[in-house]
C-alpha cells in the first residue's frame, strides 16, 4: 500500500453525478456535498422552478452544475433527463435516486390510485433511472456507482405504510439484483442507503423535543437524535468513491442505529 | 394447559379459505391440503376453465369448494371474487395469495410494460386482495389469517430479477406493515411464506438431477433437495391454525435452508 | 396428495423428546404440549427436586416421562443426560434446548466471570446438547428434529445485553450451520424459535398493564399483548412434526410481530 | 453546508487507533491505511516479534506507532495493552478488533476445548477490548469509534462452522447492543465490518482461479473477485471518521455482494 492510495480513497473530483429528487432535503444535501467534493452535478426534479433555483445556488458557491426537469415515474422524462445529462457533461459516473413520495393511510381506506402513486414514485422511478443510467454506464465501459436512497422502513413495517414500506423493500432488492447483474460484468456497484427520519420541511414537526412523537422515536434511536441532512453526505461520498469499490448490493443503514434494536 | 388445547391446535375444520393462484402448483397443493383438513375452499385464478377443473377435482374427493374467476391485478375482479366468496360461504377466515408471475430479463432489455406486468401480478394483486379481504374480515369482527406467498428471493437478489425480487421483497414488507395495522386491533395475523424453487410445470426442468442448474442449486440448499408441493401444506395449515396465533408479521422460510447459508 | 397425508402432518405421537430448561416457563409448556401430543418426554434441568416435581406432574396427567438432572454447560452432565434418555426411551427424536440465563449489566460494570456465565449457559450449553444429541441421532440413522430456543433479541441489540444478545445471535447461526452440516446428510432439521417476552416468574412484573415498561413494550408488539407459555406450544409441535420437513436453518419469530416493525 | 465541512468529512489525522490482530492480513492493511491517513497506531497481537516487526515497517514509512503484546482472550493482557496505549499516546479514539481464529470441524468431532478456543478468541477477546477501551473512552469524555471486524459468515451458516459462525453472529449483536448502550450517552459509535474471504496467508489457496473452490465461491460473489486487503481500508477509515457520525449499530457488508444473493 502506498501513501497515494490512501490519499485518493475518497477523492471523487470531476465525477458526474445525476441526482433525482434533488430539491428535497436529502437531495439538496447530496448536491452540495458532492459539489463541494468537486463533482459535477446534474439536478433533476419535477418542477422547473425549484430545479433552477437549486442550480443557481450551487453555481453561486462555485459548483459546476446543470438541471433537467422531469417526473421519475415517466419513461420519456427519464430518457430526456439522462440524455440532457450526457449532453451537458459527456458522461454519468454516479447516480443517486433520492426522489420519493409517501402518503400513509390504512389499506382499507387507501385508493388504488394513491397506492400506485406511491409505488410509481418510489419504485418505478428508481427502476427507470437504473435502466437508462445503467445503459449509459455500460456503454461508457468504465464502471460506475449507483446509490439508491431506500429507507430504514425497507425492513421494518409500519401501520398505514403498505405503500411506502413495500416500495422501499423493493428498492433494496432492486439494488441487490442489479449488483448481481452488473458488478462483475460492468464494474458498476449498486448499493442502497437506508435513512431513518431526517429533517426536512415534511418532517420538521417531528423534531420538536417536547412532542410525544419525538420522545417515542428517540427510544428507538440509539444515537439519541434524528438525522440532519449533513449526516447524509458522508455515506453518499463514501459510496461514490473508490473507498467502497468492494461493496455492492449492500443496504447501508444511515439510521442512528434504528435497525440495531 | 389441557389435553383439549393441544388436540385443537392445528384444527382448521370449517374455516373458509380464499386462495389466489389456486391452479398453480403451490395453489393446488394448498387447496387439497386445506380441503383435506376440512376447510371450505374458494378457488380463484385467471382462467375459468382451469378453475372449474380444479374445483371439480376437489369436489370429487369430498372437499367443499367453489370458484370465481378473475385477474388479481384488476380491482373490479378482486371485488367480485371476494363478493362471490362471501356469497357462497358467508365469510372468509383465511386468505392465501399464491398468484404470481415472473419473466427474468436484464433490466436494460426489459420493457417497462413487462416490468409492470410482474409488479402488478405480484405486488398489486396481493395488495388488492389484502385490502378487500381485510375489509371483509374487519367487518366480520372475528379476526382472520392472511398468508402471503412471497419467495426466498424476497431477501436474496438475482441477476435479471429486478421485477421479481423487487416485488417479493415488497410483499414481505406489506405483510409486516399489515401486521402492525391489523393484528392488535382486529386479531388478523398476517405472515408470509417464503419458498425456494418448488416443482411445477415451469420449474420441472430444474429437477433433472443430472443438470448443472440442479447441481448448482443443491449446493445452496442444506436440505439436499428442491421443494415438492406437499412440502408447502404443513406451513400453510400451521399459519391458518390457532397454533400460530402469536405469530404475525413473520417471514417463514420454507426453503430447505436457502436463507441459512 | 391423500387425505391420510394431511391427517398425519402434525402427528408426533410416540416420538422421544429431550427438553433442556424443562422446569422454566417455556420448557414446562413444551413438556405438557409435547406430552399431550403423545410424545415421550425427557425432562432435564439443574435441580433434581424441580425436575422430579415436573415429571410427577406430567405423569399425573398420563404423560410418559423421565428426568435426568444436569448443568447444560458441563460436558459430563450433558453426556450423562443424553445417555439417561437413551437408556430410558431407547432413542431421541427431538431435542429442544430451552435452558438459558441472563443478567443485564453495562459492559463496563460486568465482570468477565458473569459474562462467561451467560455465554456458557446460553451458547455452550446449546452447543454441547447439539453435539451429543446430534451424535445419537446420526447413530440412530433415522433423522431428527432439533429446536433451539433463541430469542427475538438475537437480531435486536439492547443496552446492557452484551451477554444475552451476543449469545442468542450465536444460537441462530449455530442452527444455520448445523442445518448445512446435517440436513442433507442425516435428515436432521435444525431450526430456532425466537420468542419475545413470555410470561414467567422472572417476567411477571412486565405484565402489569399499568406499568410504563408494559406500555412501552406494547408499542413494539403488533399483536397487542405479551406471550403466554401456551403460545409456544404450536410452533414447537410444528417444528417437531413432518409438517416442517422442508424447513431447516430457519429462525422462526414467535414474537407477536416484534421483528416486523 | 460549507466547503470546509466536506473537506473534513474523512479527515482522521491525529486520532489514536488501537488495532487488535494487527499482524494479520486485514489488521496490517488497517495499520497502514490508518497510518497513511495520519492516525497514530497502536499495534497489538499475540507475538512480540511480529508486532515489533510490523511497528518497524510502519515507522519506516513515517507512521507514528507503538506496540503492546497480549492475548485478546486474557483479561490481564487486554488491560495491559489498553494501559500501554494510553501511556504511549495519551488517549484512544478508535478501536478496531481484527483478531480472530477459526478451525472448521464437524460438531460431533470437535472437542469442547477447541470450540472454546474459537469462541474465546473471537467473542471473548472482542468483548474484553470493548469493555476496557469503552471504559477509557467514557472516561475521556469525547466520544469515539469502535469497529468490530465480524464476517459475512455472521449471518450465513456453514457446515463445520458452529464455532466461527456462532462467534461472528455474536459480534454483530455485541455491536448492536453497545450502540444502544453507548451512542446517545457517550457519543461512541459501534459498528461492525463484515468481510467475505480476503487474501491472506491462510486463504491464499482459495485465490487460484483454476480451483473448484474459487470458481464456486465466485458464483456467490456479485463483484466477481475475492477481497484484497486494500479493499478493507476505505470502509475502516469511513467508520473512523466523522463521515459516519450518524451510523451506529450497523453491520457493514464489505463482501463483494455476498449477502446480496
Amino acid at each position: 500500500m502506498k501513501q497515494e492510495f490512501v490519499n485518493n480513497l475518497f477523492d471523487v473530483k470531476g465525477k458526474v453525478a445525476l441526482i433525482t429528487g434533488a430539491t428535497g432535503a436529502l437531495g439538496r444535501a447530496i448536491c452540495f456535498g458532492y459539489g463541494y467534493a468537486g463533482m459535477k452535478i446534474m439536478v433533476t426534479g419535477r418542477k422547473d422552478e425549484t430545479c433552477k433555483a437549486l442550480c443557481d445556488e450551487l453555481t453561486a458557491v462555485g459548483i459546476e452544475c446543470g438541471y433537467s426537469t422531469g417526473d421519475p415515474a415517466i419513461e420519456a422524462d427519464v430518457i430526456k433527463v439522462v440524455n440532457d445529462t450526457v449532453a451537458k457533461f459527456g458522461e454519468i459516473n454516479v447516480l443517486v435516486t433520492a426522489a420519493g413520495y409517501n402518503n400513509p393511510q390504512p389499506i382499507i381506506e387507501q385508493e388504488l390510485s394513491m397506492w400506485k402513486k406511491i409505488m410509481d414514485s418510489d419504485v418505478q422511478g428508481t427502476w427507470l433511472y437504473c435502466k437508462y443510467v445503467g445503459k449509459q454506464m455500460i456503454d461508457q465501459g468504465k464502471g460506475g456507482k449507483v446509490i439508491l436512497v431506500s429507507s430504514a422502513r425497507s425492513k421494518m413495517g409500519m401501520a398505514n405504510y403498505t405503500g411506502y414500506c413495500t416500495a422501499k423493500a423493493g428498492i433494496d432488492l432492486m439494488a441487490q439484483s442489479l449488483a448481481c447483474e452488473w458488478s462483475a460484468k460492468y464494474k458498476i456497484n449498486v448499493n442502497t442507503i437506508n435513512p431513518t427520519v431526517f429533517r426536512s420541511d415534511l418532517t420538521e414537526w417531528m423534531f420538536d423535543p417536547e412532542s410525544a412523537v419525538y420522545k417515542n422515536f428517540l427510544k428507538r434511536l440509539p444515537i439519541g437524535r434524528l438525522g440532519e441532512p449533513e449526516d447524509f453526505v458522508g455515506p453518499c461520498i463514501f459510496l461514490a468513491s473508490s473507498a467502497s469499490d468492494f461493496m455492492t448490493g449492500a443496504n447501508i443503514a444511515t439510521d442512528g442505529g434504528y435497525w440495531a434494536n
